[in-house]
This record gives C-alpha cells, structure tokens and sequence, in this order.
C-alpha cells in the first residue's frame, strides 16, 4: 500500500539472437554468455534465440546425403533442429556458470507452433505460457532458433536463416522492448562493403527497405523476419556481436518523413541470368501457362517483364538464378509449340543494381538520376523493375561493381 | 463375412533395439537399416529403438565441460538427447532409401513419460498412441533411445545405457511379441571371454540370473531394461549386431526347472576395495549412522557384511569402487568418534568372483564346490556374500582371472 505512489519501474524486456559464428565455439559461447549476463544483471528480463554451432547445420547435411541422397524433408527438419538444441543448453550452462539462472528451451517447449510445411514452415502462433513463468522467475530463457511444432507435435524448421524470425516472432508474443539480431557485421550497409569501401552502416532503415535491400543481394537477415517485425510492429536492432563500438542498424517503422535523399542503399547482385520468349501470342492466361511449369521445375523466377502488346505479339523476359537457366530453357523450349510463340533466347552473364528507399515512386527525380548516372559510366541497361521503394535494373554481370560505386557515389550514401 | 472363418494371420510386432556401435557411421546405419527392411518385408511390424552414433554422448560431455565443469542436470539432459534423436533420423532417411516406409520419433513424440529426475529418470507412464498409429499406417517406427519427457514437458534421461530400457518399456506397451537388443557381442557369456577362452554364450537365462550377473560384471544390459522385462515378462534376446551366425541369449521368464547344473555363469569384478570397521558397538541404528553419510558422500557401497557380535562389539566390512576409497575413509574416519568403534582398515587390491543360478539357496552342495575349487587354486577367500540366485567371494584382485577359469571348469560351464 505504502508503495502505490512510488510505481513500480517499466521492465525492459529484450529478446536477443546470435547467428552460428557468434556460438561457434565454447569460447564464444562464453562470451555471449558474459554480455547476456550483462544485461540480465542490469535488470533486464532477456530471452535469447541461438543458432547452431558454426558449421553444424552444414554437417549435419552431409550427414544425411550420405546416407540418402534426397532426404525425407520430415526426417530432415527433426535431424536439423537438433543443433540449435545443442547451442541453447550450451548457453545456458554458460549462464549458470556465470551464476545467472537460466533454462534453455525447444521450440515446441517454447510454445512455437508452426504449419506443417517442412523445411519451410511458417509460424502459426506462440503460446508463451512458459516463458512468461520462466520470466517471472527470474530465468534468462534461451530459445532453440529455427524450430517449432506443428498441430500433430512433428518438429519443423523455419528454412535457412530461421532463428531471426525465431526472435522477431518471439519479441512480438513477448511484446518485448526490442528485438537484437547479433550477427558477424555490424549492421546494415549503403552498399556492399567489398565493391564499395566508402559504404557506412545505416543507423536506421524501415522494414520495406530492409526487405528491398535484402532480395536484392544484402542477405544479412532472413527476409521473413523483417516481414514479421513489420506486422507486429518490433523494432529490430541489427549490430556485431563482438564488436560494441559499432553502434548497428535499427530496422523500424520510420516516423520522420526524410525530406533530402531519400535513396538508402544500393543493393546488387553479381549473376543473373535472363530469358526471353519473343513473339508470345497476347492472350488470357499466357503467363499462366510459362510461369506454372517453371514453378513446377522448382525453377525460381525473380523479375518478371512483359513489354507493350505490338499486333498482339509480346515479348516476356525473365530472370533466373545462373544454375536454373538449363532447367528454364528445358521447360519454356517445351512449352513453345503449345504457346506458339516466336523464339527462345537467353542471356547468362548478367546482374542487378538496384537503389532503395521509400517515397521514390512519387519523385521520378530518382529513376532519371539512376539513369543517367549509369549512362555516364557507360553501364548499359538491359532491363528495368520497379517497386514502391526499389529501382532496379539489369546490367552485364561485368559492370555490376563499377555500377554499384558509381551510384553510390551519386546519391552521396558514403555521407551520414 | 466370407473371410470370417480364415482367421487372421497373428502380427509379428518385434522391438529392436542398435547400440552406439552399431550406428556409429553412414554405413553402419545404411547396414542396420538392411536388417530391418529385411524384417518389415517379412510383414513384422518393426519398432526400432537406437542409441546415439558411436561417441557422440562423450563428445557432447566434453563439449558442455568445457563450458561448465559441474553442468546443470536438466540442461546435461537436454544437450545430451540429441545424440539419439540424431541417429533415429538418420536410420529413418536410410529406411527410406531402401524404399521402407519410416517415421522416427523422439521419447516425447513415442509418448514415453518419466519423472523429473534428470539424468537417471524413470519411466513412469507410455502413451503409444502416435506408435500405435504409425505402425497401422504401416511404417517402420524408430525412437530415440534413453529419453523421456517429464509431466511439465521437460526433457529427462533414463541414465547411461538407457536405450536397452527404452526398447523393454516400449516392448511391454506396444505388446511385443520379442524385444531384441542388439549390441557388438554375441549375447550373454557364461563368463567374459577376455579371461576364460573356453566360456559360450548361453541360449537362454532367466531375468534375476541376468540381474545378479549385471550387477556383479558382465555389464552387458542395462539392469534397468531387466527389471523392467521381469515386471512385464518381455522376451529378451541379446545378440550381436552384424553377426547373423550367432542365436544370442534370451532372457526370459524360465519354465523348465533345470534338474541338473544349476551354475548359469560366472560374474567377477576385477578390482574393488575394501574398508573393515572393527569393534563396532553392537546397539540398534548403528549401520544407518554409518551408512547414510557415506551415500550423502556420494560412495556407492556394493556389499556389506557384518559378522556376529562378540561381547557386543562386531566387525563391519563393506566394499567400494577403488576411486570411492579415499572418500569413504574421510567419511568414516570423521564418524570414528561419534559411533565409538576401535579401528578402521581397508584393503584397496581385492576383486569379486560370483556364481550364479536360480536354485543355489537350496542347494548347498553350490556353495561348498565353489569353496573347495578356490581353495584347491590357492586362492584366498576374503569375504563371502550370498543371495537366493547368486553366492560371491571377494578374493585378491591378482587372482581374480584365476579364480574364474577355475570356478568355469568346476561347474563345467564349457559343455552346452
């Protein structure tokens, strides 16, 4: 009663991530311990989502080609989540001996439940009773990464770089203060630091940015994270494990409207390839009709073009994955007699450059500016897409660095 | 209606169960895998129970002690029933490259529930409902051994060796017709075979004999997994893995009462020691005093004998492994005082030889025989305890080896 003026002090809560090389060995287990530790002592409540071990999912791969080449994806997903099992109550043990108690947790244990597409799945709901009571009880919660259950209590994993949206998911059923990727760079970058040297981490990016930017070649985070973090609203801080001085990128829904420059980075891709179907008779479903049997061939298609109809004949082009082009021109040459259209060609040695950042649509400045700036470096357009906050197009393979720098340069990112 | 005089055929439903040698490589899991499919063929509904490949639980303790050298139980549990989920997938992906239908499940998913004592738990309830459903589907059912999951969905351990009893619970709720352990020997020997060349293995043996043999040497099973056998009268047969020449020994609930040699085997322990307390007051509570620090001390005592009473005071002699000895000392030597006994020795070099064999209690001609053999070797008699199944010397540890080939001839333990 006598306390009921003095309020009791907002809790922060966090949910912290470390990737596989930040848990690789014993030694940086500890160390992750140690600044867990930190913030647990400070008062904080923490849960924090662990990868694998280094290379464990790799091996574990192996593992199973040895002894079937084409794995069982069911069989798959109950090896694989293993690992992540492994780091957790190594990071727990690590915690006790810090004298910080902490419990470690499956996914199933951690209430994730997912659909039942292996490999892939997607999280259907968290039920945090038990992290909450582990919570309140003063416990740091590690959290297996990149797993769940589904309704028939079979273990799923998330797909490749599963334990961000592990931790993004987490963060928003735990309404946590903030969510922290912490990964081996120190944040999100203008551009690639190995074309661009002059690159410099972004402080702040919003999550369509950051999806733009990561489809586009910076593959920093798991794409579905930063969707998730946009649906619940989480603010993701994306920062070095080990390096504290490096303040890290915090991937948010922005409130300031930029007024300047409002491109944020350039994204890039080295190798591409195109194909184009010439001559495509335009009528209803036609796309339907190329696009199903490549999807069937597992082939992925990324950007898709289809110019202005000229006396009902278009042309289509696409692009593809350089390793997917023999299985794309195997299907689209099969489909020729039944879609009746003129010719098949393809080109291999291509890439993207691409400039991201809100509000670009409604200022065409931009794309002119893109534009002439690759012209003036004598980079040569094959191919345009746009989105609401992306412009990209399609170069020779050859010219993607140069390409890369020169709009760097151009729309001045190497400035804070 | 018209089959309703054909009758159906019985189900064969065997429970098998593949050590850590067994499933130590790629191809050691592609060979056991062989052998299953062989079984499911034949139409045996198959329940496979393995343990984790090769060294991996050592590993894994390795690992966690570099992190923390005294690890928390529940999280040592949790690390360590990945080794077995891991190669339960594996034998499932190996199944399945053979074109055998499989599905492997962890102790969580197989519906085994235990109680929450971390690292030694028991099995206290199976749910085999998933089991039960599989197997109707027609699948090979394979479950990582030595594991369960607690009422409060925790991960627990049935202890070192807990596979074997993995497989007899689940033998028992699935109602198998056999529980086959398989393993790198060719069954149960009537004695080791490292130390009399001559010793066979027998091609049967009842549950307590196997009992009195684990316990005194020929670590062959987990005692657990025969106690669990004798309670639900599960068939047992050990064999050797990759060895098809060799039968195996069952271990069963016996129904013919051997007229003849009544010997089964011959257990030892190579080195033991001993620690006599002399001139103990003989007054009610005095082996409890003494008893229960030595437990709180963690000193597995093995066996105790406690001679008659001299004008009130006795001698009580109890053996320990040698690596217990200077603990159990420290122990009784800070009693001394208390419990008023003249004088404490103990002897570090002394050894276990046993026979064993249903009926020896009322047969005494056992126990004179075995006697009069030692004695006809030279070799001294320290120590003699006996059970209804079971009558064992301590000797010196130099003439254990002896002590056993001598005692294997006498009894005739050569001739099937």
């Amino acid at each position: 009663m006598t306390n009921a003026t003095t309020g009791a002090a907002r809790i922060i809560r966090t949910v912290q991530k470390y990737g596989g090389s930040s848990v690789a060995t014993a030694d940086h287990i500890k160390r992750v311990a140690g600044r867990v530790a930190e913030r647990r002592r400070k008062g904080e409540q923490m849960v924090v989502v662990v990868s694998a071990m280094g290379d464990t999912t790799d091996d574990l791969i192996e593992l199973a080609n040895a002894i079937n080449p084409t794995p069982n994806q069911r069989e798959m997903d109950v090896l694989l989540h293993t690992g992540e099992i492994v780091s957790s109550t190594l990071l727990s043990m690590a915690l006790d001996a810090l004298g910080v108690d902490a419990v470690s947790l499956t996914g199933a244990q951690a209430g994730i439940k997912t659909d039942a597409v292996y490999g892939r799945a997607r999280i259907a709901d968290i039920d945090a009773t038990r992290m909450e009571r582990e919570l309140a009880a003063g416990r740091v919660v590690i959290v297996a990464g990149f797993q769940g259950i589904s309704e028939d209590f079979d273990v799923t994993t998330l797909g490749r770089g599963g334990s961000d949206t592990t931790a993004v998911a987490l963060a928003a059923a735990l309404k946590a203060t903030t969510c922290e990727i912490y990964t081996d760079v120190p944040g999100i970058f203008t551009a690639d630091p190995r074309v661009v040297p002059e690159a410099r981490p972004l402080r702040d990016i919003g999550y369509e940015e950051m999806l733009e930017l990561a489809s586009t070649g910076a593959r920093v985070m798991h794409a579905r994270a930063v969707e998730v973090g946009a649906i619940y609203d989480v603010p993701i801080l994306v920062a070095s494990t080990f390096d504290a001085s490096a303040p890290g990128t915090l991937i948010h829904r922005e409130m300031t409207m930029e007024q300047g420059n409002k491109v944020r980075g350039i994204a890039h891709q080295d190798k591409i390839a195109k194909v184009t179907v010439r001559g495509v008779p335009d009528r209803p479903g036609i796309a339907a009709q190329i696009f199903e049997p490549l999807a069937e061939a597992h082939v992925s298609v990324d950007t898709i073009v289809q110019n202005a109809s000229v006396e009902r004949l278009t042309d289509l082009t696409f692009t593809v994955a350089p390793g997917d082009l023999p299985r794309a021109l195997e299907v689209i040459n099969a489909l020729m007699p039944k879609i009746g259209a003129r010719e098949v060609v393809s080109a291999p040695d291509l890439g993207t450059v691409s400039i991201v950042g809100t509000g670009m649509a409604s200022s065409p400045g931009y794309a002119a500016r893109m534009f002439r700036t690759l012209f003036d470096h004598n980079v040569n357009i094959d191919m345009i897409s746009t989105s609401d906050i992306r412009i990209t197009c399609v170069v020779g393979s050859a010219q993607v660095a140069d390409a890369v720098r020169a709009l760097h340069a151009a729309f001045e990112l190497e400035r804070g």
